[in-house]
């Protein structure tokens, strides 16, 4: 033990100088286990400092290990779906240097980012993604004869997702070298739903059969010409069984050759089913059982805590760092606005026996477990799978029910079909409560909730609330409820709300008049445009506000006080393209207001960093404001 | 046979006077296939005269006879996926009297429409979204203590989608009493693709086993406590033999209880079958094989050419009827938008080796049949799976390959986090054929492609191009394979180029100056400018044209243009929330211009009606333009 851990001390350092990934392949048995040590020492001693996912990348150690040496990157392409447990993957191809950057501004991403490395071949920051994304490579390989693999490894969450089955069903009719690790933990995000979870566990708990048949294949698959009778007899024996059955797994229903399943941890019985799985001229599926948060005890025995760490130190959105040892997530949570949404609709569920919640795999994110606890009826956890938690929504609402959706902003792009399709065109009244709406921080890119409003905003019969505290969130979800026909939508950020602001709480909006320019905003940015407000007048700047909280159909009483004022400067911590400051301003012409009219959004994709400085980067933090209202009285100065 | 013609005849005429759908379960065998008779000649009859969909509804005429005699609708809930083959469902619940309206302005529509009758609860014009909602419908009857079934009967086609396979993972688990028609037969809308197509002819061909399963199942299910010892041991193997093998059916492994392969034209064997279906108290699985055409000999030869069946009169825009006799789609289509596309593909095709084409099922209706044909190794038809197409392209792309993928707008709206998550954040250079963009006419709401470029403007690294002919059609394409980073849409409409209106092919904007107020559009609608125009230049009206081709990012050029007007008239085929006429007023009202801004858009969905009359009621026609212009300037002259 003492001896191991001077070694993998050694090794540890040793992996900044290794030739990655391509060295990992002369390390020997013990050499491996030694690495895997220290691998798991490095993710746990940064994550818990950085925040991202500990538990995943805890039980993929192994496999991230046993895939590098296996094929070779970035030549053979590696797919982690979803993107969160590419950590090891990022550690074993030269980025451990970097390590401790991990989603910080300018740092490593918390997912693959083709622009970070070549290792990182395709953006998998949403689930059920990589295997028509490697499909769509090993293809390219084959237009282009180019004799590499194409590797997706998708963890079991992953797989109530549509999209997977999308490329499962059109790649297993192909010809492709393409391999899918299926990564099964049993746990999904908080625990799996579904049936294809507990058809996982049907096949895991078979493994005679499975194993035998993976024997019969793999030396069927080596000696092309087979020698043994014995072999091919048992093979014919299966095959005749197979064929009297109809057929085996849903992989091989799908034209998947299946092997598996294979002790995620097991290096040896991974470096065998891998070079098995490389010998077929079809796609393949490797079925491989891992623990999450393997080795590290506290994550082993509640991963579910240990799926998204936050960092150590508050990020200033209210949100704290988990306590390690607390075990109940229900009582465990800082308050923040999804606890409230939960509680909120909690206590309306036990009033109102039509409320239905559903989530797609985000019960603890979303705040949810209150009401799965109270009503667990009415409660629906349908998976990965936002496109038919929405038509599902809408069938409950066609029969008279209240269905509220609560998701993440960035998740709910994938439903835009079905608020449009399947919900709008009915005007089913459904309510979406977008969690994570707006900057998301240290996530990035594929998880700011910047597109919310430009996406619902297209769609006929949707009303959106922005609230911009609590008392709100919960005035606007009680509207939305009852209120509000057709879709609803009620968008709240990450985190708590703003300390010492004390907002009124509206469902319309709130209007401050004080003169000068007009500050136009909603949600999260009220508290910093009230403060820069507060500064303005201190320094003798006069200036007003309005604050939308009906943020669409823009409200008929915010276009008459807009009308008001000459110049206007819009806030909006969004998506410009789209946006509701785009759609004022327009108004405002049709209107004949031959004003000054500023608007700050969001343009383009954002970087991850915190909360505060991606909302700083924007140019929406209060001295932002500051200096954008004292700008424009100059340049409307100059243009009288 | 003289005598069964005689009594169809009459029950033809009786079809009104019944009370439907109840008085179906009074008939007696003779009279059901007598009345499937008359059903299918009012089908041919009218559907040739009126367009829409034949040969799938006529292999559904005893299938959906024997769902309205098993079950009691609207009280049982049945829903049709895709809605196209709910014909028959229409007439056996009252609606042969308006049966020769369909399709027609103010007549049925051509998919389930809740406000047309309580028989149709779902509206289906997508396909793949019937078990999340008959799931959610039964979900709804469970909690409401309802002992009413929802069924959902899904096409084979609709199996390829993402969604259908996420509600039966949802529902599989469930105690639900969902039962899923699964009306297989065996051609999707061209011809089924992907390994499930493959994975349900491998069911079909082991009739035996299934059979004799289903025997069992239905003695078990019938007689609670097992009388024979028979039975018991039979089922017995069978379960021995199951655990053996893991699973049986896909869908048996997906929780549902798998019924078939039965004769959908033998109403008997029908009847059977659905009441053993309703005798489980969880989710079943009913499969049923019909034939594409059956009982008419040209649709049933070639069920392809007769899945939409055009109006007999042209409607205006150019698409005339498929000769009935003509057997091969490849040559039979009329020149279109779609074919031009397809052939400047195929040539494009010819001289690039990374170029490759995807679509959705869509193979001729977006004329990619050439570039099948003379590309078959970079053709990729995925199914219905608009999803997949679109992370599958950005793999493409990711690999130096050139993806087109070739849509209909409305299905286009399935994609959005592809398009977004998947293939901007990367900025991935895939092209985005956009078919049927802006109104499509008599297909309707859930079909008008009316919110592509509301959709599609509100992602980063977008480009839309509008042309306006067939030459234009074929620079923006080459454009945006080989000028344009990024995403890269070109839409078109359905139908054909505009008759005598020589426009010169650009791929930024046409500027035409008369002085007077500057009319500003693109697309279609240019087509119908020009003709405004001249008709107000011959009395005497000053009026100028802005013809977008590059429609966003919106040119500087455009904006240059603009502001050198004082009014300004935008028309626009396409939503007016999101749309470019509402950010052209923003960008202008941003640039300090003042003049007036009027624009003419779509606000809400838009029924169905021709093409024509659709743009009438958008207020869009040559004599609508006219007009506008005119209030425009009495307007513009009150308020100077």
């Amino acid at each position: 033990m003492n001896k191991e851990r001077q070694f993998s001390v050694k090794r540890q350092t040793a992996l900044q100088d290794l030739k990655l990934p391509d060295d990992l392949r002369t390390l020997d048995h013990t050499q491996c286990i030694a690495l895997c040590e220290s691998i798991r020492r490095i993710l746990i001693s940064t994550v818990l400092k950085t925040g991202g996912h500990l538990a995943s990348n805890l039980g993929v150690v192994e496999l991230t290990l046993a895939l590098h040496r296996n094929f070779h990157s970035p030549q053979d392409r590696i797919i982690w779906d979803v993107g969160h447990q590419a950590y090891v993957h990022k550690i074993l191809t030269g980025r451990v240097g970097e390590f401790q950057t991990l989603r910080q501004e300018n740092g490593l991403s918390g997912f693959p980012k083709p622009s970070e490395s070549p290792h990182d071949c395709f953006i998998t920051g949403h689930s059920s993604t990589a295997v028509s994304a490697a499909f769509g490579i090993a293809e390219a390989f084959r237009i282009q004869g180019d004799p590499h693999y194409a590797v997706a490894v998708v963890g079991d969450g992953a797989m109530t997702g549509g999209l997977f089955y999308e490329g499962l069903n059109n790649a297993g009719k192909s010809r492709s070298k393409l391999i899918v690790i299926l990564n099964d933990n049993n746990q999904a995000i908080s625990k799996n739903v579904g049936a294809i979870a507990k058809y996982l566990s049907k096949i895991r708990s078979s493994t005679g059969y499975v194993r035998a048949k993976w024997s019969v294949e793999r030396v069927i698959g080596k000696t092309p010409a087979i020698g043994s009778k014995l072999v091919s007899g048992l093979k014919n024996t299966k095959d005749r069984l197979r064929k009297n059955i109809v057929q085996t797994t849903l992989f091989e229903d799908l034209g998947f050759v299946y092997l598996g399943p294979v002790d995620g941890h097991d290096l040896e019985a991974l470096d065998e089913v891998l070079s098995v799985a490389k010998s077929y001229q079809r796609p393949v599926v490797v079925h491989v059982q891992t623990i999450k948060g393997k080795g590290y005890a506290p994550a082993e025995e509640n991963p579910g805590e240990y799926h998204g760490v936050p960092r150590t130190s508050s990020s200033g959105n209210g949100l704290s760092r988990i306590d390690l040892d607390e075990k109940n997530p229900e009582v465990s949570v800082d308050e923040c606005y999804s606890t409230v949404f939960g509680k909120a609709l909690t206590a309306l569920g036990k009033r109102d026996q039509k409320l239905c919640a559903v989530t797609a795999a985000m019960k603890y994110g979303t705040g949810l477990q209150f009401f799965a606890a109270a009503h667990p009826d009415r409660f629906f956890d349908v998976g990965i799978a936002e496109q038919h938690a929405v038509t599902f929504c809408s069938a409950l609402a066609s029969m008279g029910m209240l269905p509220v959706f609560a998701v993440y902003s960035t998740f709910l792009q994938r439903s835009y079909d079905q608020i449009l399709h399947d919900t709008a065109i009915a005007d089913n009244h459904i309510v979406l409560a977008v969690d994570r709406a707006g900057i998301v921080g240290e996530d990035g890119e594929t998880h700011q909730g910047m597109f919310d409003i430009p996406m619902l905003t297209t769609i006929p019969n949707v009303k959106i609330y922005s609230p911009a505290s609590y008392p709100e969130l919960e005035v606007c979800l009680s509207a939305a409820l009852y209120q509000d026909q057709g879709i609803a939508a009620v968008r709240y950020p990450r985190g708590s709300q703003p300390v010492n602001i004390p907002l009124p709480a509206e469902t319309v909006l709130s209007h401050q008049d004080g003169g000068g320019i007009l500050l136009i905003t909603f949600g999260r940015i009220s508290a910093n445009a009230s403060k820069a407000i507060r500064i303005l007048h201190e320094n003798g700047t006069a200036c007003s506000l309005l604050r939308l909280v009906t943020v669409f159909p823009i409200p008929e009483t915010a276009i008459r006080i807009a009308m008001q004022y000459q110049s206007i400067l819009f806030l909006e911590e969004s998506e410009a393209s789209g946006g509701i400051g785009e759609k004022m301003a327009a108004k405002l012409l049709y209107s004949g207001w031959n004003g000054s009219f500023r608007c700050r959004a969001a343009e383009g994709f954002i970087r991850q960093s915190t909360a505060d400085r991606c909302i700083e980067q924007l140019g929406l933090s209060t001295d932002d404001i500051v200096r954008l209202v004292k700008e424009t009285e100059q340049n409307d100065d100059r243009t009288p």
